[in-house]
């Protein structure tokens, strides 16, 4: 596709200029407002969500089909993700201000970063708020001093409205023009947006097809943009020898609770479990979990045909489903537990099933696994199970892993992202664009920056921060030499 | 172009596969030494360089037809910033790691930046040294602990040899597989290089067309991988009335001096000169300066005659010449003043020409310059010469600049880049592909970087940067706060 080929309607073109022309006016102001301000901005805008949770949660419930207390659960985690990032811009440090005084004839360097301009973010369909209109591409995006167009998802918009209403509201009670947050929706209206030569850069969740699209998009216009896509990933898990025999029970629970989740509608859903050869009980307590479990409904009758469609290509790829998996025509599906030999873990058999699946294979030799971990490419999480004697012979896997997924794990299991400092959610193709840059935690504010330098620039001329005696201190270098206050 | 429509010859595919198969082995070994020995290896690098300067300046002098003394200079600089590097690995706060302790039933997080793997570095024409075979981008790549082929440059092919012999040279005394630094030199080498799947990012300074083209295949890989191109920039100067009034020799002649350096084929030589109605002794100055110049060789015919074409597009577009510039027969160029105006200041004129000429435009009013800026578009550099009683007129103009620009100066000139921990070479495209990174610098580590998290990984497993007691102790973010020791 070149960027000719997408038609996007008139009604698009239109959503698409009125946003960027509001978006790129409200950047103006909101770039020059002190950091301290989009803080108490984001802290607005936590509350905001929280007070109007009672109108958002049931319009979330009804258009997505997610229980309440996962939908509750993912309003707070959206309120407190808003608040961390206040957090992150109050103390100061993703500014990374350095300071190399003028010394020998040689000038003076005082480098921060800067918000890029306006950004598109895409909302995701499986979390309707904490990856929506207010998730964390805006949250993040905000913190760094960008203004956002949201590209809503088709799947829940008047949530999508409601959350909006809420994010306007805490904008105009901060003083701060509601045009700092704009939304566009018309189906079409995504590729516009990011040929858009105001977006300076776009966040993207959701499919493989759809990342790569837009991410072509981005670099095929006149001015190429960053494009974070989050895309795909079967997130595999190792489970070594001593640890299937010694806790078949707790980690075949664990492992199949992870596969149910959300209908396993989750990025994060462990995918391919490779387990022992002798690792029947745990391949069955696993199978006798999923067997028990009701048909779970799905997002949408498209994710669910897309998921009945990876089912049929696992079969025709040689897999024997250990289960009853299908997708009935309410678009629930019953869960899916199936097995492959090693060698056959490969092509189209490895492309992400998103729904309540997972595919065994067992190995001979937990040697062999690096290969299997090495074929199966960029993830953003492989887990480990390990008994502590097995840690040596472990050692070698969980170097690949790394060089291989965003975040490594040793017990439990990768869904239920800890929103932190130390997160990483991204990791090498295809499991994102960029793998320089995670979509969530603190560090996620830096996809949205670029460092400028000023060369002997008079203080009066430069921002607060690079000043000798900035008004609200923060970390900083200065002549190599990290200084916390 | 796609991907198929270059043809490298079977020469220049036979290289690449040697170099990246060499590269990945190289890297296997390189990825996991500490830190410390990175550290080390830069500085054993630094000091076979200085070693063997005798050998490489002469070569260097011959084939690139630079003075010297400029030469000299620029072997030191490529020295320091290799030990800069190895300062910048040694003190680690790069690696951005960051511990959040479990707490309240969340796994604990331990998260550090680790190296993307062999990465491609094509050299510059215009820097035989500091941007070449052992220039920035091969020294932040190696700090970060990536491999690194580099492509290098067809105009000073035996001094590429020597200094590669200098760098094999410094890894065989410090243990470390000579792979870790393999070269390519086949004319099409460098499309196949970025095509390459062990390759997994590409540093370039060169032109618009030849950085562009090179992204252009980056992005459109199988897998994508950042591509960081710098490529073309015009580097607007500002003087402001009261400035141009009072130190008209002292400026023009800082002016005159910085097109005339190199033979003016610098990345940050002031091509477009800003400067207020009634500036006609400063526009003297230059001319003067300029017209008593010798001609200059040119790096390359090439460059030559690029630079001619340039020159006459700035005559068809309506620009008067000052002085009488011209490229002669054995490709020297005698140095160019112009004049256009401001509305004239438009399309093919801003195009970089890489030479000893810049063009000069009138202001009526201070404030129209912000204007004329915004259609200038990414620059790496922008300059202001400003009177201490102009700042509030200034404030807005260094505004826009930090928008457009990687660096704002005050005084001075944009040549003669500072090489320091608050440096940017670096901008919006045009001026690059990537705004968020910078190619010269201590941050210019962070493009070769991607970050991991390990969650409730056992000690024993972590690296020794994330476990409770590093070895070698470094900046660490332990539950939000930020820790220097």
């Amino acid at each position: 596709m070149t960027p000719d080929e997408f038609a996007p309607s008139a009604a698009a073109l239109q959503e698409v200029e009125r946003a960027c022309a509001a978006s790129a006016v409200g950047w103006a102001t909101f770039r020059s407002l002190p950091r301290l301000r989009r803080a108490e901005l984001l802290r607005a805008i936590a509350a905001a969500i929280r007070d109007d949770g009672d109108t958002i949660l049931p319009l979330a419930a009804e258009e997505t089909r997610l229980p309440p207390r996962r939908l509750s659960a993912e309003l707070e985690r959206t309120a407190a993700q808003a608040e961390l990032f206040a957090t992150v811009v109050a103390e100061g440090s993703y500014l990374e201000a350095a300071i190399d005084h003028g010394r020998d004839g040689l000038p003076e360097l005082r480098q921060m970063q800067v918000p890029l301009g306006p950004v598109a973010v895409f909302a995701a369909g499986n979390f309707p708020l904490a990856f929506s209109v207010m998730g964390g591409d805006t949250a993040s995006a905000l913190a760094a001093g960008c203004s956002v167009v949201v590209k809503t998802h088709p799947d829940h918009p008047r949530t999508s409205r409601a959350v909006l209403a809420s994010v306007h509201c805490a904008l105009r009670s901060t003083g701060i023009p509601a045009s700092v947050v704009e939304a566009v929706s018309d189906p079409s209206a995504g590729a516009a947006l990011v040929a858009d030569p105001r977006i300076a850069a776009g966040g993207f969740t959701g499919s493989l097809a759809g990342g790569r699209e837009l991410f072509d998009i981005a670099a095929r216009r006149r001015h190429p943009i960053p494009f974070f896509a989050e895309m795909s990933s079967i997130n595999p898990v190792i489970v070594t020898p001593k640890a299937a025999r010694n806790d078949p029970g707790g980690i075949g629970g664990l492992l199949a609770d992870a596969i149910l989740g959300r209908a396993g509608q989750l990025c994060t859903k462990p995918g391919v479990l490779l387990v022992p050869e002798d690792a029947q009980e745990l391949v069955d307590v696993m199978r006798r979990r999923l067997e028990i479990a009701d048909a779970q409904p799905m997002l949408s009758p498209g994710i669910a045909g897309r998921f009945a469609d990876r089912l049929a290509s696992w079969q025709s790829g040689g897999a024997r489903s250990l289960t009853s998996g299908m997708v009935d025509d309410r678009w629930a599906a019953t869960p899916t537990l199936a097995e492959t030999t090693l060698s056959e873990l490969d092509g189209p058999v490895l492309e992400e099933a998103f729904g309540p699946a997972a595919l065994i294979a067992r190995y001979d030799d937990l040697k062999s696994v690096a290969t299997v971990l090495e074929r199966m490419g960029g993830q953003l999480t492989t887990t480990f199970h390990l008994h502590p004697d097995e840690i040596d012979e472990a050692r070698p896997l969980l170097a690949v892993a790394a060089l291989l997924s965003g975040r490594v794990l040793v017990g439990g299991v990768p869904t239920g992202v800890r929103v932190g400092w130390a997160t990483t959610h991204g990791g090498p193709y295809p499991a994102t664009t960029a793998p320089s840059s995670t979509s969530v935690g603190a560090s996620a504010i830096g996809r949205w920056l670029r460092p400028v330098t000023w060369q002997d620039v008079p203080q009066e001329l430069l921002p607060d921060e690079l000043r000798d005696v900035p008004r609200h201190p923060l970390p900083r270098r200065v002549d190599g030499q990290l200084i916390t206050r």
